[in-house]
């Protein structure tokens, strides 16, 4: 028997295969039914490896969209998959710092990927992937030239933390003849700061892993290593953590 | 001699000439040069009775951009010039709650106009006229349609409150076919019961002046009414009230 381990996320679902390792890993945009997005995954999953659901001891769904999968045996939160998973991709981490596209969260844990504390922002679009998808359309940059600006040079600071503000402060700032790169350095450091003050308000300890979308920015990492003093881990599956933890879950409970 | 008030804020400029009573008022967008902007609305109001500065007894700057203008006597804050503004426009007011172009803010009175509390939204856009502008845009309606949209009817909640979830909201909404007026009353509620929010963290007193450009809005008026469950009174005006509390508290000083 096999597991399945699917995240639901309000950008894009995520699954992951799991039989003692893991198999096959899956992702797709959400779209307007996370319900139909679970199920398509479910099924494209299964059927890379010509199985059916009968072939699943468990199947758990994870992520803002997991009650949306009646098919899951279980439905764990996203913390719990994010923080397991994390702990499997990156052991060394006692921290986790998660960007998402809609949300940001922060995650302590303990020596074997159990949740310490936590804090979670998914309300204001700042220093969240939107922040940057926002901002990158006013600079007219998509999103991976954004994340590949050199960390070093000059910067040009932000004062806005409100994502509809910074929009104006940027424009503003093209319009009086700031070279984009140096905006472009100010705003990556804008969310390096903020995501150093969610971190402190868990109490941060080291090593500490960047997971989500962003962590594929060299450049971001590059500010939040400077920002916080200590070296940032990243792994090319980090995307998919909240998944892994949610068949990690599920493997656990069928051997 | 006479006085001027000035209030610099981010978006307009509002100037008021003042001798026993308010002779000619101003009002012109801030653009980018707060200082410039301020210098030349002096110059219109002087012009307009052919006066020139050494006609004036004070000249008072307030709002955020007061510190620019360097030709004013002396700076004010805008909570001060508000209440005492508030006050002249409407005696019997015990609080004000001010929605401005960029941010929002409620105090509370005593019976001469003086500041008993106040409260202070200038961080984040959602609640402020940037989220009403921000939403019409989506809506595809002029801010005048926006507020004019009858408070009677159906109306779609708006889970939200970020203008920039709000917005990616509306879309949506729109995309099922959600009539526009449902979405436009969801969106005004959700301003009202914001609103209400910052006025019970001052303690409200009725009755309620409420200023300011949406004030100007009679549907957002009928939804804050019913969710405050007491009268809300306005005054074409409102929008010079930091300007004539400037005024007023430089004429005090001079007779
Ligand atoms: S409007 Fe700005 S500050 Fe407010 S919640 Fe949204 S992004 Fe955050």
């Amino acid at each position: 028997k096999l597991v399945l381990g699917i995240d639901i996320g309000s950008t894009a679902v995520k699954g992951v295969l799991y039989g003692g390792e893991a198999l096959e890993w899956g992702l797709a945009p959400t779209g307007w039914s996370p319900r139909d997005a679970g199920e398509a995954m479910i099924a494209e999953l299964l059927r890379r490896r010509g199985l059916d659901k009968s072939d699943l001891g468990a199947l758990i769904s994870t992520g803002y969209g997991r009650r949306a999968l009646t098919a899951a045996t279980k439905q764990v939160t996203e913390i719990t998959c994010h923080a397991r998973g994390a702990h499997e991709l990156c052991p060394q981490a006692r921290t986790v710092l998660d960007i998402g596209g809609q949300d940001s969260k922060v995650i302590r844990l303990d020596e074997r990927g159990g949740v310490v504390d936590f804090a979670m922002n998914d309300k204001c679009a700042a220093g969240t992937g939107r922040f940057f998808q926002v901002l990158s359309h006013a600079l007219d940059y998509d999103v991976e030239a954004f994340g590949a600006v050199p960390a070093d040079g000059p910067s040009e600071p932000l004062s806005s933390m409100c994502t509809v503000f910074a929009e104006s402060e940027v424009i503003g700032n093209l319009a009086r003849g700031v070279p984009r790169e140096n905006i472009v350095r100010g705003l990556l450091k804008s969310i390096a700061s903020r995501s150093a003050g969610m971190l402190a308000r868990v109490g941060m300890k080291p090593p500490l892993f960047f997971s989500g979308g962003l962590s594929r920015s060299p450049s971001l990492r590059a500010f939040l290593e400077k920002e916080l003093d200590c070296p940032v881990q990243v792994h090319e599956k980090s995307q998919f953590a909240g998944a892994l933890g949610a068949a990690l879950i599920g493997w656990g409970a069928i051997v």
